[in-house]
């Protein structure tokens, strides 16, 4: 059994969409990081940086196995079931390539657009806005063009349009139109309509 | 031959110091960001979100392989090597969930810290330098309890100590004295004492 602690976040998605499309049995526990329970003892054992999600599998290659960082888990996840992971350095590298693109930018940089856009202060407003909004379009733009040469982010869907999809999902909170990205919102669509994408959004990531 | 595309800057010292660590053969080549290098259709053409470093390797697995994001291409290294890599699935995601802590904070984080501190307009700069530069020195205190306990970040000395210490290389930049958190202080020291690590620093990337 694989016990997840995640709130209804998209790096919290990430994880419920995976776990859901790779048909792994799995309990929830939220961790409401409006109440600030990311800062609790307990969750800081298994999390040291107080972000969710993190994972605890009691069934880890040498017992139970505690893992925080959202790609990292996404990474074990495919590589426990083989799924959404190809077998080959050069494919598993394209896949990296993507899901790295969305940890290190389309996550930091949106990110900072919903913090900013929730600062009461103007002055303290403008500035934040404009540029992590601009970097958030100039992104999404780098994936228009990839995705309109590309049904998925790596040759065969993978765990980076997993981790994609979590911030895709608040494009409407950070004020992208995906009429503006069509091969983005084609993608979007795609991944969408699927079973194991719903299933995985329909758990309850809320008290 | 690996042929690295780089500029002087912690994500692209994490590369050359990889790339000295593993003994790895390898050419340079200058992308001058402040020059807009990065822009030039020669570059997108293997870097789509026009950033450095990338690699260029021609000893891929199924022929020439191009590759971008630092994160990635530290894991494609270190799996064609087997070096600063662990061979087991827990000790992969040990490193991963360290390397992903790099890639998704400490760099985004101390990166906004470096853009806010260049702006002219202290109304600009305010607001920003306040919340990345909180948000920095928390993540120094994470990594400070971690080396409290642990040499290295995961159990041996691996790719996740790279990625970090491009960053930590840069720790005047955005203000943060190593004093206020020895064990990075004494984990750095002896990064910086390795000849390859020395190799990698020394490597010109930058014309």
């Amino acid at each position: 059994m694989i016990h997840l602690y995640a709130f209804d976040t998209p790096n919290g998605r990430k994880i419920s969409v995976a776990l859901e499309e790779m048909g792994l049995a799995y309990d929830v526990t939220v961790v409401d990081i409006g109440q600030g329970e990311q800062f609790h003892e307990d969750f800081l054992r298994i999390s040291p940086n107080n972000k969710i999600p993190a994972i605890v599998d009691d069934d880890g290659p040498q017992g139970p196995l505690s893992l925080f960082e959202s790609g990292a888990i996404l990474v074990y996840l495919a590589q426990k079931t083989g799924r959404f992971w190809p077998a080959g350095l050069a494919e598993q590298a394209e896949v990296l390539q993507w899901l790295m693109f969305q940890v290190g930018g389309f996550g930091p940089m949106p990110g900072q657009v919903h913090h900013f856009l929730g600062l009461p202060d103007e002055a303290d407003r403008r500035y934040g806005l404009q540029r992590f909004g601009t970097e958030t379009r100039r992104l999404y733009g780098v994936m228009d063009r990839h995705l309109g040469q590309s049904r998925w982010f790596a040759r065969d869907l993978s765990i980076a349009d997993f981790a994609i999809l979590g911030w895709v999902w608040r494009h409407a909170r950070h004020q992208v139109d995906l009429a503006d990205f069509p091969a983005v919102a084609r993608w979007y669509g795609e991944l969408m309509a699927r079973p194991g994408v719903q299933r995985g959004f329909a758990v309850p990531l809320r008290r």
